[in-house]
């Protein structure tokens, strides 16, 4: 018995000699059962009459993972106390990540330097979310009893937070709501800003659910260098945007959070709430903010934290403040609720779930999150059909050969081209976009033939987009940003 | 000339060798224009080729300056650009006043070792604020045209900043506005709340202006264990009790935070116009905030600094943003407005004008500020006759001699007598106030007969407060806040 222990206690050895590097890597959760099975070890030695050394050994390596755990969650290890969900945000700062050499992400930067983008798989392993997997798309189609949106069955969609507790109340008739958001930091939005929109609005359509639309025009005065005027002029004018994306104006609300805050005293008193049960310790941790930011920038995760929570919107669920929140939204926003889930239950709210998309690459490639600042970086939702063109062809990143020739002989890189991702985001046909994949990869489609069928993709879907957008009237406008009853009986 | 150069530098030499203890006594801009005189000195000692030592000296100075400079206000000494008020806030912040063993007033603690109370002479000096002087008074009362309130005539508003500005002003007809206002932490307000509030109803009926009263009760849920819905309902309690002072409904706008935030877009626009400008190493500095606290103390300050902008009351001035503020208050919440007027300009707002008041001393003496939550530390304006009557007999400090014979011979101490400074407050004849301090100090009026004075001085006081307060129904509160045009043109 004893030499098994001692088995057990040389293998956790050797698995924490290079505790030290990778400690980064592991989750609070995973130190912390970790911990409790070495106490255990301890214990049982203890019990056993083991010998002094081993017992000092297995004393010695708890202390070591005491100390690994204090590093990595910030709070000292307590039996039976598992590490707070803030604990894991403080491990995946900002700064954590840089230091690491990884992929930095966070609300405000997102870069790598892997042409094939972030390391999705990673990610989810420091943000301690759980993978979407073939088992969940499989579980949301027969729930919803509609297929699966291209971004579930390409894992565009790729992360979730409690999306099968979200499931499994609907299946019990138990209904939800969907919440999420922009920035609006100018007035011209690109394609890829299109992603969480048109999946919410999938979901909207799939799950027949109320919707709520935060656009951060606060968030965008403190941060960037625009007056509140300009914000508050592009929250207007994204909301034409989001509208044209067809949105049921029965079911969705959209707001500013300029008007918001000053237009519904139960979502200000969820904010103070909020503000209340979070320390500038823990958004130094979570967001990476220091003291010579300013007192907005500090405060204002309780306001994106807010709509999380269904009595912020008295007008739509008649004060009720248990209806669950699902909020479909790119994973750098997943920061802010991470530290929302962590406050949720000591105010009496449910945890928000969250369903994370991935980053829609740039033009100029998949290392970095595109900019709406740069006209070249991607596709516009105001561009010509000549303007399309002309940028798929000059700036989409190829992943082909040099030369024909060669192109033929060797075949194209499609995990690289970002002309074959922007398909994987918007080409409907999935067989079509295998054969696609496919010809290319073996040479028989050429870039510029690859580049045409994404040009004939984006532009009906640009013109129509803009078709949409130029339906919607100041007045429509108006009536989805107006707080009002939505057609659901709560 | 050299020789009188280095007298003067001699001279610069001694003031500065205690500058070590001294420098936190000198203000920043004392400081400031040492340092300009100081390196004036120090280019002409160069200009006139005066000995090496001489200008060594000299520089060695100028530098020990910069050193204290920095040390005082944080900030590097720029030729030409002098300290801003953050930088005096900084300075007074309440671990530098602790430090120092000095009296300590800030927002949440004012305590002294001193039976007089604070040396409030230090404090003008320490905040960088001016002293109500007997000039002023006299300005006051000629520009108003009534006789000064006796809170001016006895010192209890003893400091100002920029009230001469104001008064300049309103000589040329252009016209200004009051703030004052309240944190509810409970339900029954003492006799020293009322300060401000009687101060500040003298100055409405003698200017005719407006009035907006804020009641904090955002704060009072961030700082104590209290709920929303208790901080929400101590505003309403207490508001009946402002009401009751007397105040034009046709003048006045009482708000709650949670409540006016809500229900105002521009009020939220100006929180964070102010949040964007200031950072988190200023309130660390002014208000001894630290990482451990939550956010919403952090950002709190500036909702206390937006009802100093007149466009966080559209409803009132019609959207003006340059009418002037005044704010009558007690001197611990001058911090608050120390970073408002730093702000101000960098916003495009006037700086609100303010006068201090002096602390109410509690019963037992006046070495604390008042506690509400407890119940024999002052006459609380739901006693009866007779628990005032109990109250001054047995709780208040007595400045008298130990026996009627020793107190005959020597008389009484007035300055430190409870009994006399309450009648300080409320005994508005200056003869009979004089006549009393000089009996009590004589000895020819006893203790028992100070008391007697000021017990029938609080009793009607107070049991005519109590009828006016029953007058005020839920319904003129509601009037009382309700956002709306007051009978003021602007």
């Amino acid at each position: 018995m004893v030499t098994q222990l001692l088995f057990m206690v040389l293998t956790k050895l050797k698995m924490t000699d290079c505790l030290g590097d990778e400690a980064g890597d592991m989750t609070p959760m995973d130190l912390y059962e970790k911990l409790t099975s070495q106490g255990d070890t301890v214990r049982t030695l203890k019990t056993e009459k083991a010998a002094k050394a081993d017992i000092d050994a297995a004393v010695q390596l708890l202390l070591k993972l005491k100390v690994d755990y204090k590093q990595v969650t910030g709070q000292d290890y307590k039996t039976g106390c598992p590490p707070s969900e803030c604990a894991v945000s403080q491990d995946n700062g900002p700064a954590a990540a840089a230091a690491d050499g990884e992929d930095m992400v966070d609300p405000w930067n997102v870069s790598t330097t892997n042409a094939k983008g972030v390391d999705y798989d990673k990610l989810i392993v420091r943000f301690g979310s759980s993978k979407i997997d073939q088992e969940l798309v499989d579980r949301i189609e027969r729930v919803s009893g509609q297929k699966a949106h291209r971004f579930l069955r390409r894992g565009i969609f790729f992360s979730h937070r409690d999306m099968h507790q979200v499931l499994d109340a609907y299946e019990k008739n138990k209904s939800f709501y969907l919440y999420t958001g922009r920035g609006p930091s100018s007035e011209a939005l690109h394609v890829g800003h299109l992603i969480p929109f048109i999946f919410t609005k999938w979901l909207q359509d799939t799950f027949d659910i109320p919707l709520v639309i935060q656009l951060t025009d606060d968030e965008k005065y403190l941060w960037k260098d625009l007056s509140l005027e300009d914000c508050h002029r592009y929250t207007v004018e994204n909301a034409k945007d989001i509208i044209a994306c067809g949105f049921d104006i029965n079911k969705t609300f959209i707001f500013s959070d300029l008007d918001y805050m000053g237009a519904s005293p139960d979502f200000y008193r969820n904010v103070v709430k909020v503000q209340k049960h979070v320390t500038f310790n823990q958004v130094k941790g979570i967001f990476g903010f220091g003291d010579s930011d300013c007192i907005g920038k500090i405060a204002f995760p309780a306001i994106q934290a807010a709509p999380s929570f269904s009595n912020s919107f008295p007008q739509i669920f008649k004060g009720r403040k248990d209806v669950q929140c699902l909020i479909p939204c790119a994973i750098d926003q997943d920061p802010y609720f991470r530290m929302t889930r962590d406050v949720a239950p000591r105010i009496g709210y449910p945890k928000p779930a969250l369903l994370h998309s991935t980053f829609f690459p740039a033009l100029q490639g998949a290392q970095t999150k595109m900019s709406a600042s740069e006209a070249n970086s991607s596709i516009f939702l105001t561009d010509t059909p000549k303007q399309i063109k002309n940028k798929v062809n000059k700036h989409a990143f190829s992943g082909g050969k040099d030369t024909v020739e060669e192109h033929r002989k060797y075949g194209g890189n499609p995990d690289v081209d970002v002309s074959f991702m922007y398909l994987t985001f918007f080409l409907e046909d999935d067989e079509q976009l295998e054969k696609i994949r496919q010809d290319y990869a073996s040479g028989a489609l050429l870039t510029g033939e690859l580049k045409k069928r994404l040009i004939e993709t984006l532009q009906p879907m640009i013109t129509s987009h803009q078709e949409r957008r130029k339906q919607v009237t100041e007045e429509t406008v108006k009536q989805f940003m107006t707080p009002r009853p939505l057609n659901f009986n709560f």
